[in-house]
């Protein structure tokens, strides 16, 4: 592949995965809002740039075969501040693939697509949208889009609903939903060399013991992820504060189900971990 | 009921539904971005206000139990047009409906949200989201953003996804197509004086013999539309100039399922009446 | 046929279907607890019988074809009071039936099976059980075992899932919940008639435009009601108290959803009516 | 239109629709491998020819825009007797149809080709295969190999499962599965006046109380049946000998489910009919 | 955990699980009609108690959190002798933990709440229920009870649809249906540590390469079954005496799926064993 | 197993299965219309037959309990050449085991037979058909017929949908397609030795990480594939020409889905495989 254009590259997510992405590609351009967070790759090229703003988004993609669209506000805000970055700035992204002729965007949709669904039912890849919060309605928004841009110009997309991705599960609901590095990277690189992919939903979510969501309907991505959030059961498992009426446990958006819309989960991440 | 809101009752289907609705509440504040129609009712209020602007439109609301949101631009444009109107515009109702503690918005939708959907295989109220233009996209975003305030806030959602409302049928997919302006009235009527609604979609069509949707599921509505486009169906049927691979014709979005995206559908619609 | 017999034959349903199955059959047993409410029919016996012992029951079967099971206390209470008559009665019938070779048991079920699934989603007959009551859950238990008696031991049955039947609609839920005594004669009159049903449930409720169930699944059955309550909606509507966050007014078994487990229901009922 | 094909045209439901299509086309060719039952129609040719030979079928088809295919063995015989005209014969219409340019096979197809389903459960336009003879895998050959013709080369087909065409019910299952003459010739009208069809499969049934499958999931074709074979209701029913053991009355394809393959089943036909 | 109540302590599973539990709380309360096997744990008390007797079960769960319920009688008995322990018992047990507000029941449900369903085509937990006999029909009662004491009052059950738990698999059909005591262990843990479960149906087998049903839908649990009957499959298999018309071989529910209603089943048990 | 009939033995797949299932039955009759590729096993006996006529059909199936059918034309011919062989052939075996009473039948269906579903929506076992070519509707053809057999004369079946079976994957789509020849014998073996089957479909392709179809409600048959396909995808994957327009890339019968119905798909798949 020639180019790969990279959005969110300061993100936690995005940041990790610019060596993977510059190793598939002989160009990547990386870009966010932000320095980068570390020195550049060899064949890596950094643009600092507002999602929100056409004018400067559309040019990067000039050229490039894919784009790997992770930038985005990632916590629950007002409408208001997300309309620019996650709303308008996917447009942006689907939009400039369109007319410079990408053949596919790799986005990092979210599960709280569908955070309202229940996580004692096991819900697969074509789950209907059930959003939990404006910053995954802005998910929503973002793959209804892509469907379109898929049926109507042959653009394809691959929408990867990511759960909980970091270092280490962080407590007792990433034993179902955390979503290793390496397992990231693997589901990435898969979204990008799978020849066709047409429009497709992918959970983000590592092979952990007890993942609620299923990637059954789409085998044919060949994600196998090699992490398991059990390894930390023994430690996580007991920080639970049991509440079967608290939907922060029993849904699959986890805090973000309870979280007041617009008001910032991180309290609720905080809180499910004990801290 | 003391007050309902309408938006967009300077446009042809609010227009049609003032009286109506003036007869179901004391007072009736009618708003649109231009003048009225007509003579204002008894009991009806007029605001001039741009529905993108929170400022104009949040104060409307205080006091009512229902909006009926009509407000919309009504055809296909380039998605930074809509943004204001239909996009932002439906924020700014949900979000002001539920600042002022109104009880129910009652919405049009649009088969758009559905439209790239085949017309052969008989869709439910359940189908997921499958829109045919930016103009449908608002329409997928405003659903699945009224399913998060009824499940998060409690604010209540009928979604009327209204297929070709004409005071006549225009062409030969209204035969299946169409909504008259007395079914547009009485669905409107019973989304309002239905006790409870939760979050509902209800598709907005008459009693046409071809019409390839149903409302089987939300029975409980008891919408029982009286008109049937096949009246018209010798003058009509003959109009059509059949193309099986035509998909403006074999999806439930019709001309708007070909129009390139961004581009108004008006041409299109006009084709298909062959005029 | 030879022989119908009807249990719970002093019950407000069972005296109302007296005069219907005494036309279809040479010999009608009626039984119940009670006295019946009016003189015997020409070809109709009348034993008292406690459907809860089997040696008062079993003897009434012999010789018939059918078994119309009406009997049961038609109200919420704790489980110890419906043991007898809702569980054990309902084990009698389908037992002694067996042994006496009948060839179907007709049977009133009731909403109450699936009492707590949501009125605005439109349910089918094939939908799990989902009991609201102790007395939703004798009809769970008692369809469970007419399916089981009829793959086991080829015993058909039909199961009407009775929802509000009374000579008039009540209250506002009655505007889509309301059975005409005409229509549940019509509906048991087919449950009889039909030559072969199997295992076969059913809703009972009239042509009500606002009817939130659907028998399109068992249509060979032919039961075309022709009362609606939509009759009586200028009356009825208007006395709804709408909230959309009582159970009682958003699931199909309607105050039953919300009353305690074990109470009676009929204050829910009342105050339903707004009485 | 300028011409139709019309096969089978000497058998009763073919010879019944010979007016009504001469009346949708400048040019009617009907053809049989017997003679026409009477006189001629002004703008009707006949041709005798053998469905299973090609080079006497295809010339048929030249300049036609539609070819309606009734002509087949009508009864259970052994595969090699049906293999020519029912599954050669097929062929031969389809392949010739794509020759020539056609725009559509209006296809007889049969009950008999889901013949085996349960008639308590009230199957769709969807329902997937479940033959009861060699007459009814020959049906669902033709079904599969209309799609694959649809969606390989672009040839429309109206596959129409036609449950019990006769002048009258003729016995107690007709109750459920009568199509009068009347709503044969409106199915067969509807198949063809719809613009676009693809690929659709619809059951060919009045309006039956009793119907025991659905057209609910095509809608767009507008078929609105008028006769009702309740209204022989008194006489049939009770000639009626319930089995709740026999598959003949318990599945939709009546008698063909018990039949054994490759024996006619008219003896069945009729001693359902309690002659 | 403070406390926990294990019923059925002295039957081959609930003896099996005596360790287990008391390793996961402070307190287990192991109840049986009949004596220990084995001597009492350290934090152990043993109380004989009648399930059937309301006054005997509900003080011993006084103060527990979770009740595991595995007392029962484990085979096919007429309905009057299943009833007092199997049904009623299951009664006593959801309604004393209301009572005592405990938070969760885990029950031993059993495959014959679905025994009749056909072992070819794969269920998932979301079957809805199809008993075999009156052992699986309290199944069923309980299950749908379950469902309800968690609607109407917060009361959380998991029910472990257990098929064939014996130290070995027993015969071929066990090739498919074994769950060995080390994976119910496993299983058990999972459904008493998972902090929230709400109400939720798992099947209880093993590993199996033959495994006819799916835990797919609860991947939630966590339940990671670690042996295989596979290992037994050279001296299991030849001992099957293939009969496809044999019910007992074709339905989940294996030799119950023939046994009469109240017919004990443990010959068909030992027949299938070749024994 | 006193014997089994093989037919295809010279086939490359027939070939490859002559050893596993003459270590199955005392007698193996290997037929095929060639010459076999190697010398006779010792309880092999070889005999030239067409499969299309039954009379050279027929005796060999006397006295067999099953008949492993893999003769056909394996390649997309028009339907004249096919008839005989691979549907005439089909006919004869089902029809020649039923005479001979014969228990099974394992059939050689394929992924053709199917082969328009999509290949990033994860088909099961219950899709319906959608075949791509004469070849894939032979095969639509014979599981109708299969099931039939079962239903109406208790002849088991096994249907194999037999993906991409090679000695090794080939190209980029066999990272999803392939078919070990270890893991074909496996589910060959399942096939025959799995003591009821009833009528079963089940897809033949190995454990590969991007397999696009699922055999999960099959469980009961045992099938664990152990190759993978990735194994191959570093020297395939870079093999792939991606075209989001191309059926042959998204589709699961790949190059079939575009081949030209009635010509050879051979120069398709080499195509593929970028030779």
């Amino acid at each position: 592949m020639k180019k790969i254009v990279l959005t969110g590259a300061a993100g936690n997510l995005g940041h990790e995965l610019r060596a993977t992405l510059a190793s598939m590609a002989a160009e990547l351009v990386s870009t966010d809002i932000a320095e980068p967070r570390s020195e550049l790759l060899a064949n890596e090229t950094w643009v600092k740039a507002d999602l929100a703003e056409m004018d400067q988004i559309a040019p990067l993609l000039e050229g490039a075969e894919m784009v790997v669209h992770f930038g985005a506000i990632v916590d629950e805000k007002p409408f208001e501040e997300l309309l620019g970055p996650n709303y308008i700035g996917a447009y942006n992204i689907w939009e400039a693939a369109h007319r410079h002729g990408l053949r596919r965007v790799v986005y990092a949709s979210s599960i709280h697509a569908v955070g309202l669904c229940e996580n004692n039912r096991g819900i697969d890849t074509d789950e209907p949208h059930r959003p939990d919060t404006f910053y995954g309605l802005a998910k929503c928004f973002a793959e209804d889009m892509g469907r379109m841009y898929w049926e109507k110009r042959g653009l394809e997309a691959v929408c990867l609903r990511i759960f909980s991705c970091t270092p280490e599960p962080q407590n007792a609901r990433a034993l179902g939903s955390w979503l290793s590095y390496r397992d990231l990277r693997q589901l990435v690189t898969r979204a990008i060399e799978t020849p066709t992919v047409g429009f497709t939903v992918a959970y983000g979510v590592s092979a952990n013991d007890r993942a609620p969501v299923s990637n059954a309907r789409v085998g044919f991505l060949g994600y196998k992820p090699q992490d398991n959030a059990e390894d930390w059961a023994e430690t996580l498992l007991p920080q639970a504060r049991p509440d079967p009426a608290d939907l922060a446990q029993t849904r699959v958006g986890g805090p973000f189900a309870t979280v007041a819309l617009g008001e910032s989960g991180v309290a609720g991440i905080k809180a499910l971990s004990g801290k």
